[in-house]
């Protein structure tokens, strides 16, 4: 392990954060709010300690080349480092008390997870409100490599071999992948986030409120400027472009670049596209049903509500319009089955990823193909394609371990004392990067009453499930670290 | 398929249900109760639905052969007859108003579910409630074969190359196999029920209680004669003896025989048997630590409700002495997920069984350490046996089914208008076999108040579990249809 090689790697990644700070100083030069010292502080730490990084450690002959092992271990603790000191303007604004809480809100941006432990969000200083919304931007461009560069190359979760269109890297050249489909992507990334601006502006939001609200619905991140997240509008247009515009970032961003050169059908043509919208849609007319009559009285409200929870729960946005706690037994349990399932890969959306329930399908069908068929030779398909066994079984390997993993967290969180509903409902928000949870973390609620240990155990399983568990959890087993 | 062969065997197994019935009779007889008229009827019925399918169904000259297909569909067909034809006495006598609530006692029976939906227990007739408990006994010895003779042969579930001692049967012979080790089997099953009634006679219960806890604990079956069930006797001898006995019920009952040819350390050469039980401990000190001072004042009282509510839990029992929907929340989680662990392979017990767990444990590991070393060649191997791929993918398939089917049949229950607590603790009790659920359907509460529909779907789910779910998942598949 080349630790300075990392060092190096983070410092850069560091002084990128220090400069991006520069943009909450300016809205806080505008907005003549408190918080302007706080980002100077942090601007000045965050770039020094970049500066630190790169100047301790030396220059490599071999820098562009970074094997699987260095790759992983980056990765984790670039993230880690990230969040720590994005969390700087959050520690050194009023409107907050301690580090952890600090720490929290930035992991929980970084990691387009929207869970907050902030209470009074309409009397926080404009600048930080503006931060925050502009981390989960950011963390969403950084996921777009993740996803559809870096860990593919790393060979995790076994999604890399879906889509033939993104070809596969050169597997042990990194730095041309980035330059090339990542620049494109995040270009896709960016209009759309303009897009979005300008119809939350066409509806009469302020320029303030709009970028805050396109800056975290992209990234399927769900930080908002408002307490009461989108029901302060009781819009339907502002609803509906919200709708549309998560249903977007929910789609693996390389058909977006294929529709827009031109191939009109790329949505249409892949399997997980398709099982995409259609879940959607399907759970749309269900918790229509179901709420339309107990809880709305119109089939449009009850259109327009289900819509927008359904949309914003399986694309891990975590935006609210309604609080599904009082919806019925139907509808909640619909909800809570869609924070497992989440977005498609490739797209800004976490959970489990809809690639990977197909495939899992797909695997226990031919299972029983298997019983019914015992010396057939099956092999499971998506879009036409062979899947490897190799890549199946390190999907399954995923599953197995994201619902491991969910398990043994909210055992940790119920040790401290919270009670069961509040313990799943806050780990599967968490590890899926939703926001909301279910019990005392639901959609009218935050997280900030949970212990200080807890909200680390939270922020943990939200690097775990942003970072597709395998990043994280290899690092804590003993093999990954002998020689 | 040869139906008339099906048909034959189902014939022979619906004589030997109708004879049974004499038993109840002669207890009806004895307490001089109101069932009598009931069980006539009820041995009439079944016996001559018996015959008739004998009788109706041709001799085949290779009777004894039986193929996989034809196999699996007499398991599942066998299991729902004895359901239906079990639900007669229910049916006739006057504590039951309708079939629906006769047939999901009777399935709940057979499959040693325990959900129950008789309101008051104490009222009914004794001869009844002798049958209720007796049916849980014959569905035990029925689960001994299957789980040891049966469904190894038919190649379900992949469980059946752990146990090297229980030689794999020759695969196009069924019929030896059964007189080979289920005879052997079954008498241990007998002994240690016989061994109960006495410990439980000896601390003061009646011949007909004894009788009863003892047929429902070995198979663990979890019906009770009382309304508050084991919290009745409120005795501390009462609770440890049958904490011992469903313990040893949750264990695979080769290790029992063997343990009996003198293999004295056989228990811990078995890495599923040590894992049950280090678990069974770890669970019940957590929830010890857990519950005393928040429940209970003294360490003792602490430790002997942990441990009946973890043992009655994690067995599939469902017995209760507490109401754990009043523990707190880490209580709660753990007892929520041992329902889904269930106890040994082999054993009487129910869900996912350790063997499973152990293997899914294995698995993740594997592609952890595939990603360390991509070029290695590594074996998943549990008591120092490889583990063949094709039995590790059987598993894997098998708890992705079991999860599946969890969250459709909760939705499923949930559309009926049951709230997501008692959706999800219901299906997760009857699908693992175990009993009382969360929510609405708690230890202190039972499955009356469910929707007609909701019974039949829980009776399904029951078989679903007691089947190992492939046995009848796989009838549902079309392919499996196709000539």
């Amino acid at each position: 392990m080349r630790w300075q090689f990392i060092a190096r790697i983070i410092g850069i990644l560091l002084l990128f954060l220090g400069f991006s700070m520069i943009v909450p100083l300016l809205v806080s030069l505008y907005y003549h709010d408190l918080a302007l010292n706080g980002f100077l502080r942090s601007i000045a730490i965050t770039v020094l300690a970049g500066l630190l990084l790169i100047l301790l450690s030396k220059s490599h002959a071999t820098e562009d080349y970074i094997n699987q092992k260095e790759g992983m271990t980056t990765v984790a603790l670039a993230w880690t480092a990230i969040g720590l000191f994005g969390a700087l303007p959050f520690y050194f604004s009023p409107d907050f008390t301690n580090f952890t809480d600090a720490f929290f809100e930035s992991v929980s941006g970084f990691t387009t997870t929207g869970s907050s432990v902030m209470i009074n969000i309409e009397g926080a200083t404009q600048s930080l409100l503006f931060w925050r919304s502009f981390i989960q931007w950011l963390g969403g461009m950084g996921i777009i490599v993740l996803s559809l560069a870096i860990l593919p190359f790393l060979g995790v979760g076994g999604i890399q071999l879906y889509k033939a269109e993104v070809p596969s890297p050169v597997p042990d050249k990194l730095t041309p992948r980035l330059s090339d489909s990542a620049k494109i992507l995040w270009i896709v990334y960016a209009v759309f986030t303009l897009i979005e601006i300008i119809f939350l502006l066409g509806g009469g939001m302020s320029l303030f409120e709009a970028s805050c609200h396109a800056f975290t619905t992209l990234p399927t991140g769900g930080f908002f400027p408002k307490n009461a997240s989108i029901a302060h509008y009781d819009s339907a247009f502002f609803d509906y472009v919200i709708v549309i515009f998560m249903v977007l970032a929910g789609i693996n961003f390389s058909l977006h670049y294929q529709m827009l050169r031109g191939k009109t059908l790329a949505f249409w043509e892949d399997t997980e596209c398709r099982f995409f919208l259609g879940l959607t849609l399907l759970l749309t007319l269900l918790i229509t049903w179901d709420i339309y009559g107990s809880v709305y009285t119109s089939v449009k409200d009850a259109f327009r509500f289900s819509s927008f929870q359904v949309v914003s729960i399986i694309t891990t946005t975590g935006f609210a319009t309604a609080d599904y706690e009082k919806f019925p037994g139907l509808s909640q349990v619909l909800l809570f089955v869609c924070m497992f399932i989440g977005a498609s890969a490739g797209s800004t959306g976490g959970g489990m990823k809809c690639a990977r329930i197909i495939a899992c399908f797909k695997y226990c069908y031919r299972e029983l193909f298997k019983i019914i068929h015992p010396r057939s030779i099956s092999h499971v398909k998506i879009n036409n394609t062979v899947i490897p066994d190799e890549v199946i079984r390190s999907i399954m390997g995923f599953l197995a371990l994201y619902i491991g993993l969910f398990i043994l967290s909210s055992i940790l969180l119920a040790c401290m004392g919270i009670d069961m509903m509040t313990a799943f409902g806050a780990v599967a928000a968490c590890i899926g990067n939703i926001g909301p949870g279910f019990g005392t973390v639901g959609p009218t609620e935050n997280f900030a009453h949970l212990p200080v240990m807890g909200k680390w155990l939270l922020a943990w399983c939200m690097l775990l499930g942003r970072l597709e568990i395998y990043t994280v959890i290899i690092l804590f087993v003993p093999e990954f670290w002998r020689k």
